[in-house]
């Protein structure tokens, strides 16, 4: 039986306001706990069913941790998800990371990405090809939101999310290239991103790349259309963009 | 103000069970409800704020339509929006129609999309790269689902969204090639999609291409991975899809 604070205290992590005072976090889900305990990311504590706890076992030892058993009514009360039968694991968030290139690194900036659906999808997609490190604007979604993780399939365990004022950033990146995805760009399927590394800028669900950013892009780009869509999800169009960047530095 | 039963039904049309038995299903917001009226889809009636009404004026004379005015609290509780100031509109749900290929025409076939924001955003993905008609499972989520809607910013209007077995539909189409996703097939960025029209096959989020479908396609074919995500959100990998399919176009 769990200590009534105990779940109050892990109940209150799906706000932002107290994941920031604890500097703590939820993760939910058998497979999800099980990835996390297969990373380094520092644990605080982790809870699961009677029925669940042999699936954790190796993972457990590895980290030289007990997991606290609970009903899995308890696990619903304490996540956000409707049931979970498997386990949770409380996380801590980490103090910010400074950035910093590797040879030939692109990053991906976002700005404003404001749908955390969204952006756990992205996370996810950058992983899959090989990005490690996003830039996102303080008003893009939060990394630590429930729904953001659930959408990152445990891409957020190996991509680092930054967040930081991105006008300074990519002003104190001017010597890079820039690539960012407008209307009006040069068509991607024959954009030819510098080898060098560099940055990939997406903008806005609704609004795109903001105007005071949009002027230190260096390289515009355009997904062409060939039907009538006004426009693409962001998720999608990152997607688009980071096939392209792959596919040009094949050709090269 | 309106008849309780008037709400009463237009509310029902949330549930996929009464959008069958009365043939309607709904459109919510501003934006949706002018592209429906600039538009050919057969229309029941038509919703909005006194405020609202002026923008719809042009679309209405068009149709011929008179919009009933309504108060914003009453928009919200006929519709799945929590705030709605502007406008919904009933829409009738048409016969199933044939499906015809035109010459060198691609469709997209769906295996079993359960997700509604992601079949939404396929259908928007699908409009933009110029697809006409989408092929779907019967296990499909349903096309009249609000979320689907709203996730497809109005492509469904342009798009033909057919629902049938997908083994008989291969089957049938077996003298066409057919593109299917797997991660074990040749890379998509060396695929030269056959100009003379096709099938490009997507499957389940959690699954993908189920066996029986699997035997049946004719080009395996796979999105490079450069990092460690185990597999893309099955949106993302249509779109991925649908990109590379155009580009194969340009170059041949």
């Amino acid at each position: 039986m769990l200590i009534r604070n105990t779940v109050k205290l892990i109940k209150s992590l799906q706000q932002k306001k107290y994941r920031r005072e604890h500097a703590l976090f939820v993760v939910e889900g058998g497979k999800s706990v099980q990835e996390v305990l297969a990373s380094d990311w520092p644990l605080h504590s982790v809870y699961a069913t009677a029925a669940y706890l042999p699936e954790l076992a190796a993972g457990l030892r590895r980290r030289g941790l007990d997991a606290i058993t609970v009903k899995a009514a308890e696990l619903a009360d304490m996540g956000s998800y409707e049931h979970n039968d498997s386990a949770l694991a409380v996380l801590e968030i980490p103090l910010p990371a400074p950035i910093r290139f590797g040879d030939g690194e692109y990053v991906l900036v976002l700005d404003d990405i404001r749908d955390p659906g969204n952006l756990g999808t992205i996370i996810r997609t950058a992983d899959w090809f090989g990005i490690r490190q996003i830039i996102c604007s303080p008003e893009t979604a939060d990394l630590y939101n429930p729904k953001v993780l659930a959408a990152s399939m445990g891409s957020f365990l190996r991509v680092q999310v930054h967040y930081t004022a991105l006008p300074a950033f990519l002003q104190a990146h001017a010597d890079r290239p820039s690539y960012g995805a407008f209307l009006d760009g040069t068509d991607v399927h024959r954009t030819a991103f510098e080898p060098r590394g560099g940055l990939l800028v997406i903008g806005n669900e609704a609004h795109g790349i903001q105007p005071e950013l949009a002027g230190l892009v260096t390289h515009r780009i355009t997904i062409p259309a060939y039907g009538q869509a006004e426009s693409l999800n962001a998720g999608i169009a990152t997607a688009i963009l980071l096939d392209n960047w792959r596919q040009s530095a094949q050709r090269s």
